[in-house]
């Protein structure tokens, strides 16, 4: 398959994350393990808050992210991975069921002179739920190697 | 116990992250189901990447901080949760058995004026490894309910 380098990202080019569903067993196996508050493990104390319902760990939201973004494209680049997340949002909860899907959008590019086989690339990715609300937005560079020369 | 509500934090006060560990099966797993890229999947791939070695996924780095938060101090907390996160840095690979620990430091303190019921805490919190060197950082905001008129 075509490998994806530094080169070919452009600022504004647009990328689909592959859909993903998550189910109750799910959302209360991850909180179980790393997020064990009581509205993320069980449905009555959840309906008490502000959640007003079960609802997925945001951290559980991240990773699911991830899956997405691994699948939707970044698996056919040569990503080198991320120092880290600029701006994270948990904007709605993620319901049992919910079926996620999403995008990401390329912000800007830079090419340290000092490093000639990488670039970094910043991007805008969404995830919404089924009836197309927003569910979590973030912003995060992605360093990617450049061509080899031929 | 004692539960700590939005009118026990204040600025400069820092409050203990449980300690955890993470095994090479964890780190293994956790990429399978979410994050499969090669380097935190398979430790002759890893090795020949910049990381020089098999590393946990930096989302699986977050998971741990939460459940090292959870423990650590949030679930002695009148919390509410949180909207997102405002900066957070990969800064070293966590690598299998690393032992984790670290601290929350109360960054400011918001009081809404329209949800007297309520406050808002910012947070910058660092998780390190045994040897003392940062694997990371984050900063962000956390919802506290105030304490009851008696």
């Amino acid at each position: 398959m075509p490998i994806r380098y530094f080169e070919d990202f452009q600022a504004g080019q647009e990328l689909p994350l592959r859909t993903s569903t998550i189910t109750r067993a799910e959302i209360v196996a991850f909180a179980a393990e790393f997020d064990p508050q009581p509205f993320h493990l069980d449905e009555a104390a959840a309906a008490e808050t502000m959640l007003g319902g079960l609802a997925a760990s945001g951290w559980h939201t991240c990773a699911l992210f991830m899956r997405m973004l691994y699948h939707g494209w970044l698996s056919e680049t040569a990503s080198m991975g991320s120092p880290g997340v600029d701006s994270l949002k948990w904007l709605r909860p993620v319901r049992p069921d919910d079926v996620l899907s999403g995008h990401s959008i390329v912000l800007d590019i830079t090419a340290p002179k000092s490093r000639p086989d990488r670039g970094f690339v910043r991007f805008h990715h969404e995830v919404e739920n089924a009836r197309g609300d927003k569910v979590m937005t973030l912003e995060n560079p992605i360093m990617f190697g450049r061509r080899p020369s031929s």
